[in-house]
């Protein structure tokens, strides 16, 4: 399959550029005959939407939901389902002083080295604004995991050196977003709260940590060899904008315990779930969900378009200077939260469909 | 495609049991008229196979490569490569105590959950012993990278709390191998060594981090939106037994920066190549190699075969206590050194060949 | 891959449905820094538009292309290209006594059968208007193709029981459009108009045979095993409304020769190209082009919308008779010659970047 | 996915060589947990393999099935199955002389341009004996039918000008296994035997026709819009070596009649299928299945290998002479009609797994 797809049986294709007619999704493979719920999908469209509030780029873009494809009478039909959100406060002008100029961090170069040709306003193919359409997919995705009263929630669990000390029980969205930085914590939220005040005025950006929870995944989900439930998500996670590292259970940490310490030892045996004494391995043995909640942490880089004046090059390979003027987020991870629930929400039902090929 | 399949040009199937007749793997999409050193592939697989030095598991396995189809006179013909590797030194026996019982953190529970039927010898499918197969397949795959002089190399950084405290430049294949635990610092090799000669005695198992290093790899390889270069090495990556986590150059750590610090200058522009002045980045920016090396982190957790008896439960659901008696490593990381080098090998090549696809 | 999407190198996703927002077409893939003629396309679809002579629906579409991703300054950036064609004249109220009954021949029964729900409106997505975005995807790979100098053609053979009696040269589009009913034998095409009148006088419809050549497609191109040229190309070509049968070459009448009559000689060896002194085989042996035209033969049924009262079952399963006043073609292959064309075209343009992929 | 794989949720891989270690099949998908007959399977390859009767070739394999992986107690497991079928009576030698020259009606010139390297013996990759490791895992496919009392048969319908007169009901095994041509019509299972019996003493070959039906298929399999029944049918069967067309229900013939002529009469509905008072469409509608019997027509050209000189070029396009010496069949189709029932088989396993896909 080409690679603006991804899944098997819950194919996502992905389309559109940041300042050309807008953003869409393509969803092949939902259920018909399911009601859906188009209200909540804008709701977690407006999640990630520019403009939100001060921690966000001022790009004004209402991201309201059009409906190409796919429902009548507001269910699904089996055709492929074909949200599109479009562009409207695209500023290109601000972007011509870069068509000639690389700037760091920033995917102009390679995609210019790749496809010897791009559309350089505002990174065109290459901005984050593409999620929107994932988002939305998300969303989709979600009415239909809490069928089965599945929950997919992620919240910024670290900014820079702050992060939330104590593991947190689940959180309800109302926690989540009633912090303009979507941490749950109060206190912690504060702390990113006054660190990105400051950091907004000298134009510098910050990166961070997404936890991701999933509740009630029932045991069995997750295809070995090549399909684990860690490999599946992950393919997902990893295609967002920004994100370096992501790991599960107690990632990079299990290393520093030996196997005796590490093991969760089994303690109940349920239809659709093991019990176990303790949650490190975050949810899954084998590459199979064994029941217990999954546990995912994102890495995010802090974002590449800080305001102060930085060496570059042109593309021509010659030294030069450049100063970014676009309107841009001083940390995204606010705005990736409704990104990360949905590419794991994306994973996880394409591994459920696939679940439902067993005798 | 289902999930014993991984890949969209150079499709790799993944087949074969622990304790069945032996384990294979499928290779579909290798070019054709390509003459493969299957020396080479027999060396990767001993630097896999069980029974190397103290630190390995004693099972006695030759793994010696068998060609089922896909050469003739040394070439390939543009039929699928199988690659077969008989088990010789099985003990059945040896497991017969765990048919009803579950191994704490091993896949056995979920394994039973997902399919109801499972091979209980030496944990059937979901053993190590799979990775056999990826490692052969590896090995080709490298041979093909060589030719384009792609370097993928790994080894260990990290066992347990030990880890080589700077930096090492791109080490050759016998500065890794005349560690016995792969480390090529020889400093930190004899700690780990004498930190792995304690562990064996208590029957405990310890884990690690590998680290790899991609040299050579051309700009322009990965594919956004969804093939993204970290992407599609992670989920790769990510199907490896005991991996908890990945990440990218700086990975977790980039969260520290802001992105004043974090950005890497560009100082360059070559052909196939962005020349920066620092690579915080791991080799790539947008998805896509910018012809700077990828730098990748795989944290593996401690296995779970401890030789201590353990609270478990068994198929039923009722307490139990397990002392597990079958031939295991105290770390498995110095035999996963050629499986992580392999996996990333095989992600690469698969992105390069679709790299052609373009005017 | 969900089964809206076809190809693997260059994948193409059809959506949309008769009377909902319109029909679109994305496309993965495709290489970047071509340039477009969005013209040509445009022509492409008035070929196939309803509402272009008395032998065509009434239906009164412009079916304007809009661009929704993919294109910069009219060059392919690497973003799928979406297309989408507006429905305009969707009178749904025509359909409003369908909604309960099924007609005879069409897919209203087997969509309730498995959906459990449909858009009764004009089929819905059972509408051969889904075509639109084929033809539009079709027109772009026949861009591509033309590259490499290969020409896909095609054409009305046989309407009822009138067809060409003696093979044609491959013909212009010219030869082609001249003709009313898209046959590019003057004398058989008058025949064809001569008859249809007659039959649309009773309401009735008529099938037909659509012949497709391709010029020019270099030796080498088609995938054994299970990618032959006449196995993919066949995929595509059975995914069209009411088509029947398909076959390559002389298809069924090789039947009736001897392998010593139906053996193509080889009489000659070019760099891209085999010589043979007959074409029996249609341009392939062993499922890979050698070098001669293919040549395909596509029999069509004649389709179901006949206006006079039929017997039926309602969705209550109670028989009940039915008179369908839609606006209809009394015979939809002229309409359909740009459809097999753009098929043709898809699946020859997706084997043609698979054949990238050897030393 | 690569070509040598077929399939979305049940996949085939096809590996091997006629005159290399063997043939062989990887299966991917196959539900867990399922009880395999094998000998059912040795059946069905002693139904394809050669040296059955006097109008097969004389190689002499007993096609003996080996099991690689994916059955533990003769269950499956999840993991791939892989069945082996060893080469014994390879006679390479026989083969020396067509090294340098091109054979015509075979693929050897077109191997030869495409992959730039072949294995000359008996045809290498591109001889019917890979259908060895279809018919094993057709065979499979079938015992999962069989639980929904689905059922594929294929025989005989015509060999060059001879057919059967009348339709025939659906025939047991026994019907068509107790012809040696496999025609269930006892009178033109002569005439055909006193036909090939002239044939062979010529040395040339014959082609036909053969006829598939599958009973008791459910409405509702196929998946609109590019997985209809007849082009994942098609996919399966355009790849077996020497098909030149196929069609469904009246096929080609269709096109002879009117609408009024064509439609099948809907006269009831039952909660798996629609009744209708013929069966034109040969069981799909809209590429659905709508209950009633799915009807296919396969025609294969007479096979290329004749045992008379002909002219030919050699691999340096120089005219020359052949003579072909090795063991060949008079006619393929008694052979090819396991090949026919296996790869419907799979087929519709492919899309009955896809079928579990909605709410």
């Amino acid at each position: 399959m080409a690679r603006n797809l991804i899944g098997k049986n819950l194919v996502i294709g992905s389309f559109g550029e940041s300042h050309g007619e807008g953003i869409g999704v393509f969803i092949d493979g939902f259920p018909a005959n399911f009601f859906v719920d188009l209200e909540k999908i804008q709701l977690a469209l407006n999640r990630r939407k520019p403009g939100q509030n001060q921690y966000t780029t001022s790009r004004n873009e209402s991201d309201k939901l059009e409906i190409l494809s796919g429902l009548f009478e507001n269910k699904t039909i089996g055709s492929p389902i074909v949200f599109f959100i479009r562009n409207n406060d695209s500023k290109s002008k601000d972007y011509d002083n870069l068509k000639d100029v690389y700037r760091p961090g920033h995917a102009d170069a390679t995609y210019d080295l790749k496809y010897g040709h791009r559309d350089h306003r505002g990174g065109g193919r290459s901005s984050a604004r593409i999620t929107a359409g994932w988002v939305a997919a998300g969303a989709l995705a979600m009415q239909y995991l809490v069928k089965f009263n599945i929950q997919c929630r992620a919240w910024v669990q670290q900014i820079h050196t702050i992060r939330i000390a104590q593991s947190v029980e689940f959180p309800s969205i109302n926690d989540i977003d009633s912090s303009p930085v979507r941490c749950p914590d109060a206190n912690t939220s504060q702390q990113i709260e006054a660190f990105l005040d400051t950091l907004k005025e000298t134009g510098d950006t910050a990166g961070g940590v997404i936890h991701c929870s999933v509740q009630n995944l029932p045991a069995g989900v997750g295809e070995p060899i090549f399909g684990k439930l860690q490999a599946i998500i992950g393919q997902y996670l990893l295609n967002i904008n920004a994100v370096k590292g992501i790991s599960y259970g107690d990632g990079f940490n299990s290393v520093l315990r030996t196997g005796s310490e590490n093991n969760d030892t089994f303690i109940g045996l349920q239809e659709n779930a093991l019990l176990t004494s303790s949650n490190h391995s975050g949810g899954s043995i084998g590459g199979i969900s064994n029941g217990m909640p999954v546990e995912i942490d994102v890495a995010f880089k802090p974002t590449s378009s800080i305001l102060s004046a930085q060496n570059t090059i042109n593309t021509q390979g010659e030294s030069t200077t450049i100063k970014i003027d676009g309107r841009h987020d001083p940390c995204v991870l606010p705005r990736a939260v409704p990104i990360v629930e949905s590419m794991v929400a994306l994973a996880i039902m394409d591994l459920l469909l696939e679940n439902k090929n067993h005798e």
